[in-house]
């Protein structure tokens, strides 16, 4: 993948960078093992579904992603770990050769979650010792001087290593998706975090909701290159947009248990046609996690399972779902550059939790840190993009065809990953991902 | 769905627009018995694939499309042929009621074959008893005069006719393609036509490939609501394009070739992630329709099995092979408003034929009437797009997620069906229509 | 397959064993057309399941059979009909070669119906030609003279002409199964023949069950060489049989509604394990061709849909379901030992209809020409037997596993091909041959 | 289901006969937890097929068993270890009710592997209260005086305990099976227990196959009551036998090579018609967990992957090969009757082992401990058989269809686990059980 630059280079010195992205690293390597934590070594090896991975698995995958794309190139005779991981841990790079197939990662007990988190520590020793090597010839680096050789080494490891932060902060997202799956597939239903979230005081009301005009015309959309982005996210160019209203909140659970008592999940007209055979065929009649007991809604989240808060944004809906109840609200979908187009005119401010939260205060919110929200864009390229050679050009580009587009960032996304410009994507009838709706229309 | 505006209005009389659509009604219906002609009741009983209906259903369906749209509101005490056959005949309207399930069209084996020409007989004589009983007010309606009741009748009669003869023509083209698919099952390989095509003496070669270039800005795309069309090309609307550039003709079986005998079916580089998987589940490793005897090529046609002309456009590939196609060939697939952008220039030329044919003259050739051309756009609504309440409104709306555009027309499409601003569509995985490939690149 | 004798050779004379089998043949071979008459091109070329096959299929491979095993050895210098047949109607004989598979034996639409009349027409001259060859030896043969050639020459044939005749009549009843699967397809449910059977005034009382006791011990099974019989009935052999008790009647309709009536369809602890999970799969709930309207039951039959008679035998019921009947009643389904040892001594009587009739008179009733009879064998080898070498040694020994035995035979049997050791056999979940219940009990 | 008596109770005093009984489930209890011993958390919660339980699951479901059948009924007031566990470990029984489904058994991650011994080891705990509480009564139960209500309470308990210590010796060889296929999907290949094998010096010849005369007749067969069995083991009842022989050991691994290198895999002629199409369909070409590397035959063992022995057994074939085997041999398959009648005449003898071994000695040898033997019976009831009321009754009755029998036992069925009248049961296609073969054949 082309990443147009390391995001911390503008505004400092090459030292300074280099100790920016060893702090970035480290920082994200101890998340992914917080979020591990409360889980067992039953809990980290079971995949519930083909999409779904075990969360030893991703700790392990984030952690070959290091070593197959950096430490190899990067560290003269770098020994791997086990050779048997690179088969093991890979994912989709067909350029790196054979893997473990995907609906079966979940059949490797062995290595053990204890031999993973010492494979985690040995790359992460390795890493430390890459970055010790550069921070000697720091003073070389800043000055531009003599070691042009080292210089231009780093600008080669950099953006990779950098790259490797954001993957391994998509995959904090997927192990909590994915662990959230793994969970409800016990009939005990158990947590993954005990601490109840009923200590927060349900919120009785969202905000009425309201629609933002917006003029439409000849605007720019995408990556500015300034900072860091998949490629994806690029190039920058012009799109028309005819007028139209983006809504100034989620859509709540509230309104969804209307639809649903309006026999929305029964009523064709509703539905795309692959869409209505999707919820016959699965039986859906109300969002993945939703349970019926004693004539009373349940959800199930990472917290365990509790009633179903009205204010609460909806969330594990497919985007057959998203336009079926946007179609039944008189409103439809956004896409992706409308919800970019007003997005960009806010800061991009989003606080970790297990749950989406009902949105606070006035105005344009809750654009980001809740749920991704489900535009009626299909995944495709940027006039203009194309992959990077070999390897990590697999990042993002091949998955381009039968994928909407999805924008804003979830409660589970890493703080410091969202962007005005991320393009997160799923399948239309994929519900595992903490995916939800906002309304636009037509102005 | 929305007909913008009856094709034949803008210039004529309304006794000469009567007339017109009347016309064209009968030819259009006389078009499909024709097509029916050399198939017996065998060849028209069964279905090879759910994707594929019967050549008897194709009939029965049309036919069944003018009793339920225009004779059942047009004509009071209007009489089915047989109530059953509201069930039997139905597509997918779900507003119509419950239908045969797709699937399961080819175990309709009675009413047979007879009974449905019967069907379709009664049926053009109701149609044309409705014809004759507007000509008696032919007078009136020229005039505008007294008898506002029958203009008004007329005003919401004819567009749902003239829908209903495109179709039909829509049904011309899938009973070939279908007919097509049901023969080459048979070991046999039989041909629907004997004529043999070997009579056309082989060109030897295609024009050389160039590229048009086009400069990009600001364009109009979508019907403009002069004559007739489906609801899904329009509004006509703005769109911001970049520069890019144009195949003057189609990709032909000899470059097909080329690719192949490149490894292009399995080097992973070529291909999106589920074009990969599905070349891989399926084996896939040339065109449908494809065998390779004795180390050459054949190709299965509606004229037999022939061998394959390098110099004919290549035709029955999935989005997938069109893609990697032209990523192997360093291009890429046009968006469906750089191909309308560029065809607006051209006049719609096509002679219907049971193959496409090899590019002859030079410019900008093949657009129309050889193979539907994949883009690389998926199919969704233009900006302010929305579906027709009721039945009619199932046309083509619910149908706009996971499917990818085609434009242009085929050589089994009726001659005057084809449109500058036509959207076919079809899955990325499907191959048994007349679907080929036309290059563009970045300029 | 080693037949151990022809039928006709024990009390007859070379030469009119010669006139009784060409008899015979003949006899066959129009039976078979007459069955077919009834039906349109469209019903014989359809395949409603992949167990079911075409009508037209059936009436080509019978043909295929005598020109596989007989006229292309018998007949120097045979040329087949069509060098293609071999390969589309061959059924599973893998030492002739590849075939067309079983699943898509529908997709066939050519040869035609008429060009299969005209193979049948074809091969049945060739064999009146065989039969007038031999016919011109007959003094010879009968003198067992001169002509020892020609003599052993009809030795070999003949056997095979006689299993072919066999073996047409198997298909004979297929055909009936297999229309009947078809036509039930049809939501306007078409009858095969029209003639109602309303005619015969419907039974009000089937005869009380009784049990008739047998006192086991060391018997006899299998055939004993007199007559035509397929080799899986053989070698005779002992058994020894606990005492035992066989019902004098089938189960009817009527009994089987109060085993739908005491929930016997959804009671675990009626049902063998597979059984229980194929009632919860499949969502049975009444033998196949039932269908509730307003709250009575209908079953649909080769005369149209009916009022369900409770009098008359119940057929097109599974193994799991006869079984679990059995068990809910308080009995057991019989071995197929001791069928047998009560059924020798009572004459094979049965009169062709297209719908098992209700028991009628007193004593051991029903044992042929009404419904074939689930028992509760496996379909095994008897001891000492081995399948014959070559293609013909397919027919019945590879099909030893995972089936049981039916006993008896039914009313769309033909009337000649009952036998007291015939062993049917069908795969446990079959419903759709014309398979009944009778019960035993330990004495 | 019925036990016909404790096998401990015909030479013994009751209290003597308690003391037996409970020695006898203790040991039972911690052999098991010597087998799960050598396997992690993550090895003990995967299921790496359907037919496939977890260790951790094996180990509930036993302790379960005790639970729902002994401590329930037998211990007033006793309180279940965990309400839910009935649910999650019940395995079929359908009177207990609902229960988590088989395939999703590896869902359940939690209770965690050590909330399962503690598990453990409350049941062990409250069974030792009971055998305790009635050792304080042995005085009386061996008196046959006063207490006759202990007395009574102790016959009706005392079977069921019995039962479940076999019950448990079932999941033993279960949980050895199974985990044997789980570390299979492992691409490492890890090992049960590493404890070499190669260790013990390959034997270069087994003895040569020579084959036992049995004369047949009338022969008894079945359990006659004295000591431990299962229900399905009996009532014992005559049989006729044709005269017969047996081979005097199991079909090598060596032998099984020769059958490979004569294309035994691909010649249809030696298969069932059901076993063809299964090979062709699963692509198999040799026994289950063997694999070719560089032109040699390696088998993966609960020891690790290990070059082929062609002395040893040839195992984990589905009943499909050993009777294509067998075929191509020119000999058949046993029936289980045949089986018995011989092997009554020599003593259950067998010494676990994680692989079996090569036939040492001469006579008739390996009949118990190597592996299971595949016969050409179908699992059916025995004359005279019935289940027992409730939930125990589904023990063995229910799986009588379907199923061929195998005898004998395997390296890994508990050594006091085997007997003579022993019938074992598995679907034709499986393979992951320890099968093989022994020939038979007419005499």
């Amino acid at each position: 993948m082309t990443v147009s630059s390391v995001g911390v280079t503008a505004s400092a010195s090459p030292s300074s960078e280099l100790a920016d992205l060893a702090a970035r690293f480290r920082a994200v390597r101890e998340q992914t093992e917080r979020l591990a934590a409360p889980l067992s070594a039953e809990d980290q090896v079971v995949q519930s579904m083909p999409d779904v991975s075990p969360t030893k698995w991703h700790r392990a995958h984030t952690t070959w992603f290091f070593e197959e794309f950096v430490l190899s190139s990067a560290v003269p005779d770098y020994v791997r770990v086990n050779p048997s991981y690179r088969y093991l841990f890979n994912s989709y790079y067909e350029a790196v050769g054979a893997r473990q197939p995907r609906p079966r990662r979940g059949m490797i007990t062995r290595p053990s979650v204890g031999e993973v988190s010492e494979y985690r520590r040995q790359v992460d020793a390795a890493m430390d010792a890459l970055f010790d090597s550069f921070g000697q010839h720091s003073v070389d680096l800043a000055a531009g001087g003599a070691d042009l050789t080292e210089s231009s080494r780093w600008a080669s490891i950099a953006p990779l290593i950098e790259l490797g932060t954001h993957h391994e902060q998509q995959h904090q997202e997927l192990l909590l998706m994915d662990i959230k799956h793994v969970l409800f597939q016990n009939p005990l239903l158990p947590t993954y975090e005990a601490a109840p979230l009923a200590s927060v005081p349900p919120t009785n009301a969202a905000a009425p909701l309201t629609f933002t005009q917006h003029d439409g015309g000849l605007v720019e959309i995408g990556h500015d290159g300034d900072g860091f982005s998949y490629d994806n996210e690029g190039p920058r160019h012009k799109v028309w947009l005819e007028p139209f209203a983006l809504a100034n909140r989620l859509v709540t659970c509230g309104e969804w248990l209307e639809f649903m008592n309006a026999d929305g999940y029964s009523r064709h007209e509703n539905w795309l046609s692959d869409g209505w055979a999707t919820v016959q065929q699965e039986g859906w009649d109300a969002p993945l996690y939703w349970d019926r007991r004693d004539g009373e809604w349940f959800v199930f989240t990472l917290n365990g399972q509790q009633r179903v808060d009205p204010s609460a944004p909806v969330v594990n809906v497919s985007y057959y779902e998203a336009d079926a109840y946007a179609r039944w609200a008189g409103h439809r979908l956004p896409r992706e550059q409308e919800w970019e187009a007003v997005a960009a005119a806010f800061p991009v401010e989003a606080t970790f939790a297990l749950q989406p939260r009902a949105a606070t205060g006035s105005g344009m919110t809750q654009l980001y840190g809740e749920v991704w929200q489900w535009t009626s864009s299909a995944y495709s390229a940027y006039p203009g993009f194309s992959a990077a050679e070999g390897a990590v050009g697999e990042y993002n580009g091949k998955f381009m065809v039968d994928q909407q587009v999805l924008r804003g960032s979830a409660s589970i996304t890493a703080d410091d990953h969202a962007r005005l410009t991320y393009r997160n994507f799923f399948p239309s009838s994929s519900r595992w991902a903490f995916s939800g709706v906002r309304l636009a229309s037509d102005a």
